[in-house]
């Protein structure tokens, strides 16, 4: 009998949570977004729950507004370079903009921290955004690229990195001792790409790994940022408020990969979540009514004054409620308040909860509660063709990737949705996707 | 009473060895350069040996005639994220070229090792050398650029990634719990950096480190690379083939940093040595012929045609003495080769050895023979102005480096002239280097 198909679970990592107060909890450790030590613990609980990935996020850019847990933070690629050593299961997903790096020296050091950890990372390829361009500005650039020459400079330099990950063909190497043979020339290749947006020859001086290449992992939100998920994309992460909207992309994605002659079942759409959770659902709401009130007033009115420029906020707190300060009337020009617009119309959140929506620590009713209502959201999204699994996105840390292990997971494995131990040891057979081919091998019959 | 003064010790690892032969030993372990396993193992001995620093080397660019050991390995960035995790005092020193990176990414990925490792990074500084611009076709520029150039762009790169690393001063961060304030903006500098080759605003999202900056390395030769290394650098490795070269490098680069008015008991100069060790000095001499022979006659001899291509060689072979092949009526066109002429006018060796020697797997005589008498050698020049310390770059690994911790090291700390253990954690604290002010912060009197 096949085994019942199962969730995917990732971890997002961030210092001391998603909430932007979540810093100032009594238990929190402030500091810990540069903490080696935490993280070290923090990747090994989410081992010892079995989670499939951990995941960093990134970005290239602050400014006084700032989360503070992005403030002051480990680069990405390094951090799990680091983690593979106090690891050996756990996938590691690093993200990384195709907007600011040589292609050459992007490929390098995601195979090199791939050959690490012996075969267990992904890459979250981002394009970046940057209204402000602030980004731009760290690079010599005076402005960031639009959305739509970002996603084709994107797919262009995903080709080139993947073409170098392929240089070497896997049996090149020979080290014949007796003849001091060391490699197969023949099995040596140079993409010697000339493209609109980069020249590159090659080859890369280091090899495939054993998972051949790292994991392409996506989270485009836009119309190009979709196409360029569906044709590339092996894990795609994605945030929606409520189980409609979520069911809704989920088709229209999977119909979206299939439009590329792609096999949907070889793409993992996971939803990201924010879950708070308590013995009760009373205690469950305390919690996060403890968190909002640690976002101080100031801090929220600034961060929205400057982010709804259009409107005047200054008579309104933060419990005003969004419709009465006017943010339905709002024509959205920033594509985070599109996003998150069908819950502003619909559930009219007041401006603080608007404000930890936007700055990513926002969590619908369905995932405020006990840990059997949780999974049984979980379980819903699942099995009814919302998602094939979850981004944990805490929001507070450590506690709600531990509460989450201890308490949602066994219930999720007891009813046979997540497994119960590591079957493999690559991030590919974690999701049983295939190693890619060498572009460069002649196939055989 | 003041301690004698220390002798510094480095260990450059890469794969089974700094010997293009060395991985056709029968012990040799030819896929050493992609283990981390290995790796692990080899940073551990350097550690148990009280190495102040395990060196990591780099190039961006391979052909067929690559040393083997160099083909297919770890991104050295990545990879001392990686040993950090492995070790707990030893600093680690990775190469970056300044030619074909961002400063930005570059001041991050170090600061973030640095974090990661708790303060015991250092920065291999390099331009890098293209001599067929192979480098710079795997990063769109149809041409390497020219060595003054290169040096220009360096100091500037310099300046940039030095400023990037002081955008947080050390006490901005305040996480006051009760009011909520995260961080004084007066204390978060941006650079705003214009020059001839970048612009960079900055902040940099990553405060200094426990060290405050990486330790900058150099190794330029030319002159205008020891213009740079002598404004910048901390620490200094050369490769000088006998005493009397080495001591006179020693004293004229000790003079051209206090010509740049900076002390010169603050910049240490380490001089690479490739030591073969045996119970007897004949046994040493049987162990170099026994790795020499392991060179395959045409890679040696296809290696030089291409390399002396003014000359004719097809009628010699590794045997011939270079004053028969002509070698000594070059005019050198090559750097690397007039870094050699010295030793090859002088001492006439085989074109085996000229390719030994090339590829960096050369010796002279002192450096030959029993413990005692390598011991005595670095004595010599540690006391008599030639070197602050010593680059163990070992024939073979990792038996080089065992031999030497277990055989050498012992007899160095009898005489005083090495530590028997760490003092400090930070790589600064091992050679007694200052924390770099911050150059945003106020002077306080
Ligand atoms: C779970 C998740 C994590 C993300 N992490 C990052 C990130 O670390 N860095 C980043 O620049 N963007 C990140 N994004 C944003 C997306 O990559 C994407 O830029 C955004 O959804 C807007 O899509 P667009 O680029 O197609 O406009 C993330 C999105 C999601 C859903
Ligand atoms: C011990 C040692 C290690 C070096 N490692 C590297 C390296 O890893 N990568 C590199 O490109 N150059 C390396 N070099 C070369 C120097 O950085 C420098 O480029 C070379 O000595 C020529 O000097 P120049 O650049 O001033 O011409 C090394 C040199 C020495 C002595």
């Amino acid at each position: 009998m096949a085994r019942k198909r199962q969730m995917k679970l990732s971890a997002y990592l961030v210092g001391t949570g998603m909430h932007a107060g979540s810093w100032r909890l009594e238990q929190a450790h402030p500091g810990a977004s540069i903490d080696i030590d935490y993280y070290r613990r923090l990747v090994q609980t989410a081992e010892r729950g079995k989670f499939d990935i951990a995941f960093l996020a990134d970005s290239l850019a602050i400014n006084d507004q700032s989360h503070p847990n992005i403030l002051n933070r480990f680069e990405p690629i390094t951090l799990i370079a680091a983690l593979a050593g106090a690891t050996s299961r756990i996938g590691l997903v690093a993200t990384a903009s195709t907007s600011y790096i040589e292609p050459f020296n992007l490929a390098r050091l995601f195979m090199s921290a791939d050959h690490i950890s012996k075969g267990r990372v992904g890459w979250n390829i981002v394009t970046t955004r940057d209204l402000s361009g602030s980004t731009a500005r760290n690079f010599g650039a005076s402005t960031h690229p639009e959305l739509a020459l970002r996603y084709q400079k994107a797919a262009e330099f995903v080709n080139v990195v993947r073409g170098l990950w392929d240089s070497w063909e896997d049996d090149a190497f020979i080290f014949n001792k007796e003849t001091g043979v060391v490699f197969d020339p023949n099995k040596l290749h140079r993409i010697r790409h000339k493209g609109e947006f980069f020249e590159v020859e090659g080859p890369l001086n280091i090899a495939r790994s054993p998972q051949g290449h790292p994991v392409l992992v996506q989270a485009g939100n836009s119309e190009p940022g979709q196409q360029f998920a569906a044709q590339i994309g092996e894990i795609i992460f994605a945030i929606k408020f409520n189980f409609e909207d979520a069911r809704q992309y989920y088709q229209a994605f999977k119909e979206r990969i299939v439009s590329f002659g792609r096999n949907p079942d070889d793409v993992y759409i996971l939803q990201g979540i924010s879950p708070v959770i308590g013995a009760t659902e009373e205690e469950a709401r305390l919690k996060l009514k403890r968190l909002e009130r640690l976002l101080p007033d100031d801090t929220i009115m600034g961060f929205l004054a400057d982010y709804f420029r259009e409107l005047d906020l200054s008579r309104f707190t933060p419990e005003t409620a969004s419709k009465e300060a006017g943010l339905h009337t709002l024509n959205a020009i920033h594509p985070d308040y599109r996003k998150h617009q069908p819950v502003i119309i619909r559930e009219n959140p007041t401006l603080r909860e608007v404000y930890s929506l936007i700055i990513g620590s926002f969590s619908g009713d369905h995932l405020i509660g006990t840990p059997e209502k949780i999974a049984d959201t979980l379980e819903k999204w699942f099995l009814e063709g919302a998602a094939d699994g979850f981004m944990l996105m805490s929001p507070a840390l450590p506690d709600g990737l531990e509460e989450f292990i201890d308490r949602v997971v066994p219930i999720l494995q007891q009813r046979g949705l997540f497994k119960k131990d590591y079957e493999g040891t690559t991030l590919r057979e974690h999701f049983g996707l295939p190693v890619p081919p060498n572009r460069f091998c002649r196939q055989t019959v």
